[in-house]
């Protein structure tokens, strides 16, 4: 007998919702269960939409996806500034919590939802997929590697994409009362965890927003980057734009190596992805860029729910509980998207970073 | 009857002064004529070992080079701290000056040379070879192509490689009294003409170091970076470093395009190198990576010296005036690194630059 899947409610029917209902189906231990929108309406086209089962939940709030028994799970791609309400009443509800990133407006409010979500035993995990990609772990083993990659010395990461017109008018991303980070909370977020990624989210000490970040006219960021301090001679800088053209990249730099990838946030192609390492083994002799070709059969959000619905499994037949690693990361990246805020808005100061 | 090519001379056997014999020997207007040296058997071995014609002159002081009358052009290669007094005292002997970089310890020093060569007549030119290459000849198209590239918005430029424990403690560029600027004017040196190059030499207004650069017993840099700001929304960040793994990057990022090259400094193979473009016109359509392979003869450095050898040649023979470009671009790029560091001398604190 088959495995029951985890059965996914998903809160709104923003657009980002399409690729996680997709994922969904992708994913073989999930499934669609209920969806809700204010309008019932919406919610009916977006089930049509994106492949529900004829006998998904049609509901026309929120609340009644979380109020259905049968819903194990939901997935809040919601504006950020209603994550708080929604992820903590979710969790009082007993979901396990997919949460889309940035998790919160800041730091004491995404301490709220994890207190709501370990109060209650359920799992919490952000919405970052690229992570769950099996290229990272791959890079991930470069990076660990003392012979070919050594120390870890600098990071230098770049998600840029060039908003449209009608993106730059209208995008939640861009209105002040919804995303209130803009292009920070939205590409900053992947930059910032790619460089907690690679330095295996050991926390920076410092943080300093470099002056001359981009703001609209309601004060959202549509552009700034950071510097970012270890001890000494281990730093971090990053670029996050609405401004310019679509760019995904991370180079990290040891002792010895030196990794590049160009499509960290999103791979170029959903089944075979690559990255590019050049280790440097003595002083003289040249050595060549190899690059790493890493096949899935899964795209990388898939593998995402996959793994969210494992551990909801898990949880669900009483074998574990929730594992507390997701939400430490997510804790992590919103810290030091606070701590660019606060330096951002004190005239680019150093800003401490405190756990 | 083929043409007189250029006679060059060298001041001094310093390791980095072989790769520049190659070169003139493979440039087809330029001809070794003599070596000095402090020491004449050090300048007999350069000859012996560097390919020079057997009627090449070795001289055991450089004031000999600049008194022949037959040589042309000097190339120098002496450290930072020297270049003041040989390179005026060879402008005003006449000889064409190919010094290398940094071109001097600050602008102040950088212009009595420039001052001298424009007084005598002579070309300048600094030894930063991967400017004339072909390869970057075509990534000026790119960058220049507004519907390709767009606006330049932001460049991040690296340059590193780790020296190893003799390097570290024994090559000029870590004395205080030889190279002062240590990897800044070394390393730095690249990653700065690379953000002007993509600039289109268009200065910065305002220079800010990163905090916590590593610097040696000495007081020498090993390592730092630093962000410029153009006016807002055009900004560059660099890194330079003797202590991470050999990365040679430059990414540039255009309202509709993006730019990234791996080995600007030197490319992995001289007969051919590549560089990498996307174009990402309109807002939802994911454009895939293009890589253009550029194939040359020359390597180079050998390219630089011939172009050199051509200025040269045609003041010689009284057809045009000594070409002031070179001497603008390498004033600029010493500018910035001034500025730098100004920038690290005054606690990290933002740096006006003016030309």
């Amino acid at each position: 007998m088959a495995e029951t899947p985890i059965r996914f409610g998903i809160l709104s029917c923003a657009g980002i919702a399409r690729k996680l209902s997709r994922a969904i189906i992708l994913s073989p231990n999930s499934t669609h269960y209920a969806v809700g929108s204010r309008s019932i309406d919406k919610a009916k086209k977006f089930a049509a939409e994106n492949g529900f089962p004829p006998s998904a939940k049609i509901y026309g709030t929120y609340e009644d996806v979380l109020d259905d028994p049968d819903v194990d799970a939901v997935y809040v791609p919601l504006p950020t500034s209603m994550h708080l309400q929604w992820a903590v009443l979710a969790a009082e509800k007993k979901k396990h919590v997919l949460l889309e990133k940035p998790v919160a407006l800041n730091v004491a409010e995404f301490d709220q939802i994890i207190q709501a979500c370990e109060a209650n035993g359920v799992q919490f995990m952000d919405g970052t997929h690229w992570v769950h990609h099996p290229r990272t772990a791959k890079m991930t083993e470069f990076l660990s590697d003392t012979h070919r990659f050594g120390e870890l010395k600098t990071v230098h990461s770049i998600f840029s994409f060039a908003g449209d017109d009608d993106f730059l008018k209208n995008d939640i991303r861009v209105k002040p009362g919804l995303d209130g980070l803009g292009a920070l909370g939205d590409a900053g977020w992947y930059c910032v965890g790619a460089i907690l990624w690679a330095f295996d989210y050991e926390l920076p000490k410092t943080v300093t927003a470099f002056c001359g970040p981009v703001l609209n006219e309601g004060g959202v960021i549509l552009e700034c980057g950071s510097y970012l301090q270890w001890e000494e001679g281990k730093t971090a800088t990053f670029h996050c734009s609405f401004l310019s053209n679509l760019t995904m990249a991370i180079t990290a730099l040891g002792t010895t190596g030196t990794l590049q990838v160009h499509d960290f946030v999103g791979p170029y192609e959903e089944k075979s992805s690559s990255f590019t390492t050049v280790s440097q083994i003595g002083f003289t002799a040249r050595a060549l860029p190899s690059q790493h070709v890493v096949t899935t059969d899964l795209p990388q959000e898939a593998s995402m729910v996959t793994e969210f619905s494992r551990l909801v499994k898990s949880i669900k037949d009483g074998s574990s509980k929730p594992e507390a690693k997701w939400g430490s990361l997510s804790r992590k990246t919103q810290l030091i998207l606070d701590a660019v805020k606060a330096s951002i808005d004190n005239g680019f100061e150093l800003v401490q970073v405190e756990a």
